[in-house]
């Protein structure tokens, strides 16, 4: 690794938490691109300087601007010329969304493609490696929030090519997809999702009775449903998302929201009682979208960069010892396994198959192809993407050359970067997205961001502090907030947060050596 | 007037001709707006000056591109708050967009509305008032053009806040507005659009046959079919637009873009001849596309100004004398009415009176509102608007005060400016609109204008010269375009024309005065 100190190599962190565990050489920097080494460099050290930026409001905003259109202009401005439709470029191709947008051309795989099945093997799960930044929280959040975009067809046989997503940061996860499904979950009165009391505390209510649909949620789908059992199926919770009862951290997130809305709507009820059940809904509904834009600006995608930067943060901590805050704190408390190679469960390699599988059909370009367009010199050798001498060896006898690299492989074969919860190819690509498709919402355009849009409570309610932390505090009831003072809701796994706070990734040694 | 110089004052034009035939005194102008008056002024002055920059590409290049985004600011950028769904923003608002988009806020009209009948009463013909500067062509294509993205729902009953707009220049009008459509409208074969042979020219094939709709085009529909007989039937066209058989200009114009795809597709084919019919297809249709907007921007948007800047213009002209021809070539040499009030034939009476029923059911804002949205001063006197005392004392004595001036009467009681086709207000949100719709088409995105998207040959079709007139010329066969040598293909009244060119309208004087 670039910025590994000669101390370090001389004592080698413990095998389970690095990238160097089974190297007895650094990984090869000489393809990283000396103007992405010299950024990473500078914005990845020096963290007292960072920190002094942030005192000065004016120059903080530039830096602020300026670093997010950096990481933008990583990958080319949409519209993609190309979508999963055809391999060239046509009106429909254009303007039907269904069809997956592609960043590169298709690119038929070369003959010598290895077998799905070994490849698939790279990524079964050999020795517990924990990442060194990120809590399970994290992956949680993570998860749900991509929900809300990334969404695989899901017909039967789906089809690899499309999608189901609306395109935009719409809490569709708790709001559903369409207005039919809105409708569904609206309670019809002061602007307030539909919702349930158990012990003391709001929930969404049940979808079913004695295994069946209610009436009132027809029109609702969950994931799965038909392997549910009835006595199952009468503990699943009624929400927007198709997945939204498939894991425990992904309900306790829609509860999380769905709390949040309906805390709003009662607030703007006192505020402005003249107002009808569908406006109050609405503006509810525009200020919770902008409250979600901005937890994903200053607390998710912080956390994915290595950067000592931070875009426009203000810490807070949330408490909780019950129900849905007990879940998150507990989340919090967990290290995250880190995004690599080698470290999925057995009952989970279906997914990296199909994954493999989906890239393959829709002939995705190889990883380097995805290297130059974001202007990281093309990989010649594998000791460039991972120290790992096991991993490069079994690459190699995979593919032979790193020219032939699948993507979806090579995404997960780099070594973590310092400080970084991503690899560094999978982290600008998800940085960029995230701030080109959360920066281009309606509600951000400038005639909508204004107090006619959310109201003048609602804009005040936007200059709150605004993190998950805060949103769990707020919304868990007065005995759980009172048990939860030790708890706390985060995505940075407290490790590494205390090695970054004693400051020992000054140096560029990672927090978690 | 500004520029009415007192020569001109001294000997009035002829009364049936201009916009000062009932007024003793030119319009006040004192309201008109300082920055205005002089950029207008400026542009509509000094045509060698403006000749002289025609030569000079780069310089050219930038004032285009200045008066272009001067033209777009003239309204605020999209998207707009709100919506027809209601009066407040909300998420469904931004996102559906089967409702209208709102320039400015609703605005409850007062009490003291005038009749709807006596506003209509308005509307109605009282003598011949022709356009001082544009031909019948002109009416058709703006008619043609604006059916493509103006969509008003066409329910029964019609919903006032709703439309069926695709919100792109997509020549929907060819294609249809869904995919669907398209399929119905294709040969299947060579990229081809279906066609009949009649007479030796391309036409579309008939809709009908003994007065039912062919099997193979069950799915296109026609504006007002159930009041059709058998035999009128028999002779609609098949085409994308419900509207494309309503009048013989528009379906000439249908007609000439459906040649012109089968030509561009003719021509791809011999050129690569291993492209299937779809690619054929889409790629003829992304270049035909293009030519429409080239068309918009050179030919129209040119039109609608009073400048003497021409937007990227390269005039030519084209010739014929039967069918598809002969109707665009007549067109062109008439001249088209004046928009204006008391100028609208008694059988189309009933369109204006819906229009003011419609704009008033959606609560549209004054039309001194609308002045103020695009930085022009609120009028504050009738004079202000038209020299026209009897029009000034209709309009005083149904609305009372300009301020209560309703925005659908007022876009029409606007006297024209020296060169207009249209009056102020309309030529302005005319020319905003159609520059904004225009330059955001994906097809003009940096990374799919490319030879990619169009193909090599297409690319060379579209830096050819592409005007109505060279579509018209390249779209007839050989007989009547040897017989149309003396037709013209325009938008301008030759006499105006005519006027233009020995420089009358240099000292401000109008060329039909």
């Amino acid at each position: 690794m670039t910025d590994v100190s000669s101390r370090e190599r001389a004592a080698p962190p413990p095998p389970v938490d690095t990238d160097t565990a089974a190297a007895a050489v650094p990984r090869d920097t000489s393809r990283d691109g000396q103007l992405q080494r010299i950024e990473a460099y500078a914005l990845s050290h020096g963290a007292p300087l960072w920190n002094a930026l942030r005192r000065v409001p004016p120059l903080n905003a530039v830096v602020n601007r300026a670093l997010i259109n950096r990481a933008i202009l990583t990958i080319p401005p949409r519209p993609n010329p190309l979508s999963t439709m055809a391999s060239y470029t046509s009106w429909p191709s254009l303007t039907d969304r269904t069809f997956d947008s592609r960043h590169l051309p298709p690119s038929p795989a070369p003959s010598a493609l290895p077998d799905l099945g070994a490849a698939t093997a790279l990524f079964a799960r050999t020795a517990t490696r924990p990442c060194p930044k990120s809590t399970v929280f994290f992956a949680y959040f993570a998860q749900w929030l991509t929900d809300g975009f990334l969404r695989s067809d899901r017909g039967d046989p789906p089809d690899p090519r499309k999608n189901t997503s609306n395109h935009e940061i719409d809490l569709c996860q708790v709001y559903g997809l369409t207005e039919s499904v809105t409708r569904l979950l609206r309670s019809g009165d002061g602007g307030l999702l539909k919702a349930q009391d158990i012990d003391g505390e709001e929930y969404p209510p049940f979808l079913c009775s004695g295994g069946v649909v209610r009436p009132e949620f027809r029109g609702l789908s969950v994931v799965g449903f038909d392997e549910l059992t009835a006595s199952q199926r009468d503990r699943l919770f009624a929400l927007g998302g198709d997945r939204s009862n498939s894991q425990l951290g992904y309900t306790a997130i829609s509860v999380l929201f769905l709390r949040e809305h309906n805390r709003i709507a009662r607030l703007l009820a006192a505020e402005y009682p003249r107002w009808d059940d569908e406006r109050l809904f609405q503006t509810a509904r525009n200020v919770l979208t902008i409250l979600l834009i901005r937890i994903i600006i200053e607390e998710y995608v912080n956390h994915i960069t290595p950067y000592h930067f931070r875009f426009r943060l203000d810490p807070t901590v949330g408490r909780g010892s019950h129900g849905m805050g007990r879940i998150l704190v507990e989340a919090s408390g967990q290290r995250a396994g880190r995004i690599a190679l080698h470290n999925t469960a057995p009952e989970l390699l279906h997914l990296e198959r199909a994954s493999l599988q989906q890239a393959r059909t829709v002939e995705l370009a190889p990883y380097n192809a995805y290297r130059a367009m974001i202007g990281v010199p093309r990989a010649t050798s594998f000791a460039q993407l991972t120290a790992d001498r096991t991993i490069q060896r079994q690459l190699r006898e995979l593919y032979g050359h790193v020219d032939r690299l699948e993507y979806f492989v090579g995404l997960f074969a780099e070594d973590l970067r310092p400080n970084s919860a991503l690899p560094n190819l999978v982290g600008r690509l998800v940085a960029a997205d995230a701030f080109s498709q959360v920066l281009t919402n309606p509600l951000l355009a400038p005639r909508v961001f204004t107090e006619r849009t959310f109201s003048p409570l609602g804009m005040r309610l936007l200059r709150q502090p605004c993190t998950l932390g805060e949103l769990v505090r707020r919304n868990v009831g007065r005995t759980e907030a009172q048990a939860l003072r030790t708890g706390t809701i985060t995505m940075t796994w407290a490790g590494w947060r205390r090695q970054a706070e004693t400051g020992v990734t000054r140096g560029g040694r990672r927090p978690d050596a």
